[in-house]
């Protein structure tokens, strides 16, 4: 039975205590927290009521030593890389649910967040924790960079075919649609019930970072410079993120390729599906599950391409990729608790 | 052309505005607010632009002072009292959309509001807005408490019935469903759309502030004390308030006459609509109008009475009915600026 | 290893596949429908791709004969008497999720679902499915009627301060807010999305068919006739029910003991919970889980109760239980598969 | 006074009779429908008590003639030709809020509607219905054709930008989302609750019949043909449609000069407002209203050029827009009725 730690107390920290509740080989016995010290985790979430009375500590790192074998950190950018350092020192595996590891250029790291990263070298022990890319890499860790919400959708669908050269690596647009539990849980004038509801908008137009994450690991795909534009929206749900992709099919390649490529990198894959032919995701679909749809739509004349992915951004977009990465650190079979279908309707 | 000002920017004050920029007789010159000063009200209200672009002010009297005939208060309670008996000085005709002049029982508004009425000779001036009980006092005073958005759902269906002795005035049952609009504009933890969404709670059981408001009118209404039960609760919706509300028949009294009560009341009103037998009222058949639907189902044998009422929070339950008090007041047509529909669906 | 029969294709039948999804002790071999036979159910529903391929078959008996060992009917009122007749003959155990086997008076039955009953026989060996009142009795029949969505909110907190003597058994108010999945899958002007958006409302006011349901439940529970008003409402979210409870302390008795009481009877209960004190439920907080929240407030001078409960309407509502009642009939510990946490936010 | 018929009673009709409930120079004396035969519309639409008792009448010309001087179609596709074809011989003007008289090329609207079209020489004659665009012609037409939801939010902030010549006419990507009441009123099941609420998802990818349209009046303002790849989404609100459109900067164009362009175009005009830079469109912001906000980004080392636009797909995407045309063919102010601005929040 391996001993968990959770340092945060937000939505991600939630959606970890959901998925772990049914993890035989797991036992989460520290939960870190600024504004709920001192409280019980379920009297915050009553939905665990009856699930985990762990009382929340303080944030130090003394409340960890001793007590966890591995540490998910949820964690304002900036503050995971010290406590990251020092858990790892101590022999304690890290999966970071925030930013700061997941950018391998110091530089792009300081543009987008403010800050010169302070340990540079653990950076580059940290494995960007897409199992589906990086499983082997993955295992071997003691650091994992569990990826941005947006990043998932965007880079499960796209990867493989810039891998296989199968489309154009310009002017590739991400048009994605989010649930509002990606803004996190402190209130603000954006997330009020009123601001949200029957109202959809863009923001962070040409500027939200989760756009050099994802350009990232598409040149990484590519092997070459893929250059994106990155448009997020927020629609009225709690959960979900549907990406609309446009793309454009490289010459000599046959739209009906695409779908080939797609099934061939994911047909044994667990998490990730690609539906049938006419059949478009629906974040619904995998509303509280570790699952992404992924369909594609291309046509020979025009080249065009249109690639939709969904997936719940708190659960494969956040913490049931966490424990899907901690699953394979600890050596549990990779599916461990996260089985579950989604919530429909 | 009467000269308008408002004080306060929250939801209230962007309804006054919506509302007012219909109206030919008055134009808004004044609009005061301690977090937007300086700031066009259409920037902080993207939906009034186009519509009104006064800039606002700091929420002082002297900003109001020769430039407004009729002020519109929308302050958190307390703060009215002494701005209302300034402004009353002046000759300037208020309508206070808070609490402070709604109470005429000092003690009791101390109880819920933790308060000593500042100003209890001007209480006494004070008339409760609900112009289809009060019609002819509101015409003559200066000052108006406009009532709240619970408490007009609550006594327009019930006020004639107990004025005719029809129910009992014991153990009367208000059970309330509101609109997140009525918590206000201000970001909190119960009203971040993820606390919302997907969700319904009961608030303030026992305990909230509408109840002696309430208790107040039916007992003005009936001759003797009326004892309610009051539990308001939490919708995931923008606008719209739905009271069902529980009572008895009084001995003698048949079930099919509390309809001819209440259409006889009502029937010459233009904003409250009996609706034929068997149709219930629905809040989005009255949303972002002032009008408010009511029904009711009784049984001879049972004795028992169930009454529906649906308004919008906002309009027939905060801004449209001061508009209609205000053109009282000046002495405008009721209904100028207040004829459109709900937008429905 | 149980095979497992599910008979209809609804949002129930989807629930079940759901949760059946984590069982070890049951698969699933048999789907019967009548507008998709066919067709695999992952293709009917999305959610289910990669944990159900069931190809659905027609409403047949023949269909279910040799290949199940316990059947779940999820069928219109009057279809399932005469599929659990013959099932039951051959030695298949079904749970009922209509209405068919609920009341044990065949007149209420006929006047509130206008059939008479075509097998009252059957109708006294078939148990009424809460396990936390009739646990015992659920173990040892062939036949579980699962309780209506409504009923299962109000008889959970109500019966044992009925049993109690706790509480007046005249005059009890249960004012139930409703998801829009309890309406059923089926397309209809009142579940369109733009009829129930932005929207709350009565339905069935005095008339719902689970009113009687109650009533039958709570009677046995006090010993003695009691007399209910039940009025549904219509809230726009997809899952869960509250319903507000209004009862009277009877002479003697303090407020403070209801919650003795109801702590008593359900401490060590797996799905239901007594929040504590001022923690008032919320659906959102049981979304997708078995579990029931309940809290009490009462007051010693007015003698007021309100009960409030919180419950997801399709599972602890519906197939939740229905699985709970499975496992008590075949022996499986009661809570498999039962025990996620609800999806929250 | 002008005579108003309304043909259909579905959405459209419904936010037509909100409309011109405040229109002082037209009275509706006739509403033509299938289902709703012999009942006044109040009754079919409870939000229109107290302003428009019309009983509906059988869908038959006579119903009309003699008895109105303007009437709005609101047909399925195919049922308009004969029917204003009629009318026009008559005098009578017509907007028709359908696809027939959309496309000036029969064969495509074979192609995407599957029908002849059955009068040709009168599509000749019927003007494109967007007065920013067409203001002149629509003043002398008896027929104008009212665009679609969708085309509408494309077109104005394209057409002004592909007319000077500043982007790109190949390649514009139109990402759009729209809210539920587009599809229309007739329950299905992609428009159940159940099935949108919490979700979103593409539909019509790479088919929708609004493609041909749009492209129709892109190439006519570009004065060559465009190419466009139109995606339509659905998200879980009421009205609302935001467009985020891609396309990119032409050689030598700044991409500081693109909102020159729109605010020279747009400057004077009622219901279009090019929002301040930097403030993305809400569509909560158009809710209910006739206006159409606007904003573009654009960056010139990429070329890239974002627009935004969001309106209310009822009013200025369908019946608001319908009366300021007929505003414009009866000599009416164009605003009339039209200035009320949106509900928010």
């Amino acid at each position: 039975m391996y001993r968990i730690g959770i340092v945060g107390d937000g939505y991600t920290a939630a959606d970890l205590l959901r998925i772990l509740a049914g993890h035989d080989g797991v036992k989460v016995t520290r939960i870190l927290s600024t504004e709920n010290v001192g409280r019980k985790i379920s009297d915050v979430y009553p939905h665990l009521t009856g699930y985990c009375d762990v009382v929340c500590q303080t944030s130090e790192i003394d409340n960890l030593a001793g007590e966890c074998d591995t540490v998910f950190l949820a964690l304002p950018h900036g503050l995971s890389v010290p406590m990251a350092a020092r858990l790892v020192k101590m022999g304690i595996k890290c999966v970071d649910l925030g930013a700061d590891f997941r950018l391998a250029d110091t530089q792009i790291y300081k543009k987008y967040y403010g800050l010169t990263h302070a340990d540079p070298e653990l950076l580059k022990t940290a494995v960007y924790g897409i199992p589906e890319l990086y499983r082997e890499q993955i295992k071997q860790t003691a650091l994992v960079a569990n990826p941005g919400c947006f990043p998932t959708s965007a880079i499960l669908p796209l990867a493989p075919l810039l891998a296989a050269g199968a489309i154009e690596t310009g002017d590739i647009i991400i048009d994605s649609k989010s649930g509002v539990s990606g803004a996190g849980r402190t209130p603000s004038p954006t997330t009020h019930f009123c601001a949200v509801n029957e109202n959809i908008n863009a923001y962070g137009v040409g500027t939200h970072r989760h756009a050099p994450e994802i350009a990232q690991e598409l040149s990484r795909a590519a092997g070459s410079q893929v250059d994106i534009t990155f448009t997020p929206h927020l629609v009225p749900m709690n959960r979900g993120i549907l990406s609309t992709i446009y793309a454009k099919l490289r010459p000599g390649v046959k739209a009906a390729g695409l779908r080939s490529i797609l099934e061939e990198k994911y047909g044994q894959e667990t998490f990730v599906k690609i539906l049938p032919e006419g059949i478009m995701p629906h974040t619904k679909w995998v509303y509280g599950s570790n699952m992404v749809h992924i369909n594609v739509v291309a046509d020979d004349e025009s080249k065009r391409v249109i690639l939709l992915s969904a997936l719940d951004n708190l659960t494969k977009g956040a913490s049931g990729q966490a424990v899907q990465n901690m699953n394979l650190m600890l050596g549990f079979k990779e599916d461990t608790s996260l089985r579950n279908p989604a919530i429909f309707p």
